[in-house]
């Protein structure tokens, strides 16, 4: 049984796990002081061309969101998301718990609009008696693959400096949107247009690890702080500095999503092909296809993945998630029972 | 430079490295849903004799004390500590953060006493005017490197149970408490004593990671939820699952604390020697050892170490702290240079 | 200018400032504890049939909403509320500052149905990935100002209990559902049907306070603490239990709800007979009538209301809300001036 | 019985009374925002010499505590205050439950000292893993009735400027402390000397409510928003409005206080003549008067008061308070008893 169930089915980049060999018995302060989370860092700050950012390492991603969500928000400010968004319905109302509320905006494949922003921005006026919204959330790639482009991106951050927004972008899947075939976004431009956003490194090859760049300076203040309140400042914070060093250097980061994207595209070419359609477009990692149920029956024999959504009687939308892990064999072996079925 | 400053120094012991390497294709779920935490558990559960607890693992052991503490309390609960205790002077306010008080009691060496303990629950009685004492927190080993007997232990836990007071111990430290050789507790002893307590291994020669061991029935239910609410669920739970699997298999988790302890002892045995005095007595991994200015100045050139406190005029304490890691040779250089001065 | 704006333009009914003078200079103890408060609360469990509820005065709504809704919920537990609910839209995030996630439900006239509820009970089962569904709050009369009828409730309760879901019932405009002449509940129907529900005073004649009344023993518990904790156990206690001693007796309370539907109803028919139509049908104390802008502006030179929200072109919606205090004479003018305009 | 047990033993003072009365069918908007809320800030800020202050009316003590402390703090910042204060011991752990660590300081009388304050500030640095000190908490009267003179608030005013730590004053007995004969100290000055303080309304002849001044611009920003999130936002805000009005006008809150103080002093003095000691020294309507429990046996016949705190075999501390509406017969009455005894 070949697993398609997720990105992070495996352990690490064998990169990763010689460079924690290598560097294992070094001494070093702890809490992020270290060597190698200072080059990681380095690393990090030159490829988005953001000099004055604050890069922290944070094991997940959940913890990312709620830690930087709630160190950027007065109490009774609230954070716009996609109602599909991670931290709307994946992360057991983390966000609520921190005591914001988030403002949900219908959404399709992940993404949301400027229009809906704005909406909410006009909407919210009744103060003090409702919440005032600060901060919009967004996901890329989103939770269902999408990506964003640098015009939607731009409009959307023109939105929000307009509107006072701060913008968040969660990139716990940013190495899969930026390897994208469709992407025309940068680390750089995403730095630029951003207040703060993060690059996940569970789901592209590390054992663990989210970089949180930070590059408003009026989110910097006091960030340390609440990562260590939070639980988030790992005695040997070292061991996420060593990943995105690994990461970072020679392109690891790229190539890894790359490898990922190839497989997903090699699996939606083959589905195009037999005539089957998607829920939303493939863009990334992550497919959404739509089959009859007796043709995943077949698939499910010898290939794990999740039964999304039902469509109708006789189909259904299942989600099929390569990695930086995918053995290309098995995506062959694949597309050929697909073919079969 | 030789640092005697953490036992989070290095990375990992190399049997967990090696772990790490040899399962690192093998696909699992996520979530601590792999059959690397499955093993784990099992190993702890048998090593503690305690077959129906829960375990649970965490990255890290702030986040551990405030999912733990939480859970465990109502909201209007208070959790009672040594003033020295890491949740009361060492986690930025995370136990507030989650919203209860912290009902702090003296400590010269961070232990407590029932006496204490019942003085508290005597006090607190002005209802609702006041918080309700529920929790009693105590760390083993402690913070300054103290360590509980079987009788003390006893003592706490029954004072706790008459006075419908849950125990937890902070077990960031548990291996060097359980190698000291004044210890006469087992883990098993642990289990049935406390409602619940963890199992360090960040500090006992893993990357990270501490494991829960909750043996309240009532305070295991839910506990995944508060993991995932607080940011504490790992995708890749399995890389927890593989260290501590690691360190129960063959007494790696006893070997690691023995031989810093052993270190410490040799150290303490030479200060000893020279003439020197403690802070509070040597019992684990952890030494505060008064010297002269002169003294500690010398040793710095060589040997960074804290300096703790100032004593008087012309001596201060210092914390010197041995780990799985620490070189005996450079323990034989330390001790001589000790003499030396 | 006469103002139709609120329900809370004016102080108190008369016997209530009566019964304040009277009781004055009895010393009482504080926080509740006086006699005063004890009498209004077994005249209110006598009217409800509840003897074994805990009843409690608290000054205001969303201080109510609150401490409810937190005391009942563990911290991943969410509350499932009509979009439209109190709590979800003019609380400033209150619910989500105690740390819960709200599930809001689409709705037209603030009302949910069992299908409702039902379908989020059974999406919500990823756990523990999503919040787990625990209460439903209602509104009677809903914001809007529709009521629920005796069915309507008795099959939302069926649907609750089934799913293990609490029931909280927000009444702070109780008075004005009991007396509509659609309603068919007793205030005893809602004390079985619930789990907990709170009878407002502010807005039907007191100078402030809403009565909880805790059914659930479950939720009995702690209660006080919670109060206490969240600054809602006022020194003074008695002058919550003064107003209520006095709206449950000689049928006061329901005498001025009874007055404010009257005053609403004959604006309500006046409307109809003018040929102008209705947002939410009209039946308690806040009508939202349909009204081309030119009669708006006509009224607006008299009378005080506010413009809820545009329909098309030509008209908008505005809000005419009555009271106990509702001056009958100005009623008769403002149903003459609509006539006219 | 008489009851010396507290300052809210009655209702309120008859002129407010008379002012709800007079007030009662007038119609005004909402929420605070009506003309007797605008009469009354306008007469404290004149009172205060604080034309720039904010002032805003809160139902309660804790309330206002708890919305102020935590509008003022950032997350990971602490608050300084007397072991012995309100918000440490008597206030169901109602700061911590908005997240924040109360550092507390050993106390005799509830004072506390600018070296106490700085101890604290100079031992706080080890930053992140330490709360940050950010504010200090003082009451004024203490708890057990002592005052602060003009030069002990100008020096700890001055300590927390240097140390960049705002200062709040807990004004729930303002009254007694600025009515008591051995005060030097005027509104003005504690306008001045502070950030923000609260006029208590409830311990001095209110029905309910606490006028908090806000001075320091920075914490008035948003401060609406924090009120209505914790339910402090009073619908019928004017009701709090009208009281304050009345305080304030006529010089009445200081009579109030002034008679308080006079009934406690000619008990204080009676008991000097008597020969027995205090706990405290007498400065406010507040005695805690050390009794043989013979005499408090006798005493208990007739009145009500706590018993504080034994003293040894044979004494006890009592607290006798008075208050605004203290019949002086049975201050004379007492004394004769206690003269007798």
């Amino acid at each position: 049984m070949y697993s398609f169930l997720y990105d992070y089915s495996e352990g690490c980049h064998p990169a990763i796990l010689t460079a924690l060999h290598e560097s294992n018995l070094v001494q070093q302060p702890g809490y992020g002081d270290d060597v190698f989370s200072a080059a990681a860092k380095d690393l990090i700050k030159k490829e988005a061309d953001a000099p004055h950012a604050h890069v922290y390492f944070v094991a997940g991603g959940t913890q990312t969101n709620l830690v930087v969500i709630h160190a950027a928000l007065k109490s009774y400010e609230a954070v716009i998301s996609a109602d599909t968004g991670h931290i709307n319905v994946n992360e057991t109302g983390a966000i609520e718990a921190t005591g914001h509320k988030i403002l949900a905006i219908p959404s399709a494949d992940g993404k949301i609009t400027p229009a809906q922003i704005q909406e909410i921005a006009d909407n919210y006026h009744h103060f003090p008696h409702v919440v005032k919204p600060a901060m919009v959330y967004i996901s890329n790639a989103t939770e269902t693959g999408a990506i964003y482009s640098a015009e939607e991106l731009k409009n959307i951050s023109q939105c929000c400096r307009k509107n006072k927004l701060l913008l968040f972008m969660d990139g716990a899947r940013l190495a899969a949107a930026l390897c994208s075939e469709d992407n025309d976004l940068t680390l750089a431009d995403i730095a630029q247009l951003t207040d703060v956003f993060y690059i996940g490194g569970t789901k592209n090859g590390a054992l663990l690890g989210e970089a949180v760049v930070i590059n408003n300076p009026a989110l910097q203040e006091g960030f340390s702080f609440h990562l260590k309140q939070r639980g988030a400042l790992l005695a040997k914070g070292r061991i996420l500095g060593i990943q995105f060093r690994t990461l970072f250097s020679n392109q690891l980061f790229y190539q890894l999503a790359t490898h990922a994207n190839a497989c997903a595209k090699a699996i939606a070419q083959a589905a195009i092909s037999a005539g089957y359609s998607f829920l939303t477009k493939p863009q990334t990692n992550q497919l959404f296809i739509i089959l009859p149920y007796d043709t995943i029956k077949k698939l499910q024999e010898k290939y794990a993945f999740y039964v999304w959504k039902k469509i109708d009687q006789d189909r259904a939308c299942i989600r099929v998630v390569t990695s930086w892990a995918t053995d290309k064999k098995m995506v062959d072996a694949f597309i050929n029972d697909l073919k079969k079925s």
